[in-house]
């Protein structure tokens, strides 16, 4: 028996940088890691980022299926783009450490990560991360993740 | 800013164990550190488990708040028993391994840990854990865990 | 087959507080949970700190050994005071997260936690910790901890 | 101030499959992601395993260093391969979870991640990662992580 990915009530607080939309997207333009991947962002608010990206060879294991370190490598992007979207404007953001939890094999033609805030502070935030396999319309969970990110402030 | 603690839709399915309540709280009973901590079970259903433990001298830190140790061994035993009530019969739990991020200082009268079982399966579950602290009526989130249970056969 | 606990070279740098020593025992007089414990400070080197504490029923779970949670409790602190021993005079520290697996029953006369620092920086310490079991003249190695910490600055 | 990258004693007791360096070879040549990253096996002991990639623009974050999930991956497989050397002929193995710590930007020509089998059971491993970057002839050490691995037996 598997849960549905934690659910969260909203983020409430406006966001403390007005263009968090354009500084999220642009750094995520800049990682060639990203565009290795295929990865998208699908969905993008104050304090929470959905990335998906589609199977490929490229990105398997033994099985055939997507690779642990390609789940992990999604969901981090996507938890560390929903904490950056509540940072002030030039901050910059990076992952202090992350904890992942695999649940079922990541098997399917898609791969989606949706990170939410728990917490943000000055310095540090906490982020959860669900990671689900799209496979013929169903949506398996298939990774839980915890995650701390720190705020890189403007040079 | 601080979000509530993770929110889980209820857990469907029958537990495997018809008198996990029973043997959730024989177990409970059987813990000399839950009674040194002075915690009771003030929710078992299954699939979820919350236990509350009121503050004393012998549990504090430097501050005076509530030791992030407690804190950590309080919502291992919430996230174990939330694991244990949906397995079979006769089964005994251990933890894996467990991670956990304190967001705030445990300070206030009581301390509550909520587990909510992720994901249950032969051998292992996953479990995410929320600790809050009750401070004057308000219920601050000072800690989320995310833990790994296995399974323990009947002898 | 059980590794030994990790072992890390010596921690070469001098401390930055020459009275790291007496900051490090008066925090641990201060803390509450660790009188409870019966827990002693039994070895401190820059970069490293040992505690250690005696097996009591009210420690126990329910099968009469070590509770997980004092296993956790043990080792945050001796990660703790890992950190605190290099940081600036005056500093504080909190535990922002760890992460601790549980490898073997803690059955024993004894409860052994060694915390080293991996790294420290201006705000965040990385530091492991392993826990053993003294079991007969054995050390029995029972759990392994990853910590990150934070410096609080002075007041 | 970092410190060298976690030292383990030799394991000294023999593999249970005597071929395991061929076993371990095998699973890492289906491994599409592995080729992806142009990733080597550089080293391959019983209970540690050691793999090296090069820099490329498409592993890359947004400062042109190695990205985080890249050494999140890294590290998993290494500590994956680690924990299969140990297992029975025809054992496979999956990742149950893992922790990462990143403590200095992942900036050199190559990445090299050496996973440590802590303990080892009849279901589950305990296995410490440390990844150094290879920058101008030193090793810069940029993350810890500590894993846990499930043995899935022969079909």
């Amino acid at each position: 028996m598997t849960q549905p990915p934690v659910t969260q009530p909203p983020v409430t607080q406006p966001p403390r940088n007005p263009d968090f939309d354009a500084a999220v997207r642009a750094s995520f333009a800049r990682q060639g890691a990203m565009r290795t991947l295929a990865a998208a962002i699908t969905r993008l608010v104050p304090g929470e980022c959905e990335i998906t990206m589609p199977f490929a060879p490229g990105v398997a294991q033994q099985h055939g299926y997507f690779h642990g370190g390609v789940v992990g490598m999604l969901g981090d992007s996507a938890g560390g783009y929903a904490g950056l979207s509540l940072w002030p404007a030039g901050a910059d953001v990076v992952t202090v450490e992350y904890k992942v939890n695999f649940v079922a094999p990541a098997k399917g033609a898609f791969l989606r990560a949706t990170g939410r805030v728990l917490r943000t502070g000055r310095t540090l935030s906490v982020v959860q991360v669900a990671v689900v396999a799209l496979d013929q319309g169903r949506e398996v969970p298939c990774a839980f993740m915890q995650q701390t990110l720190m705020a890189v402030p403007p040079p």
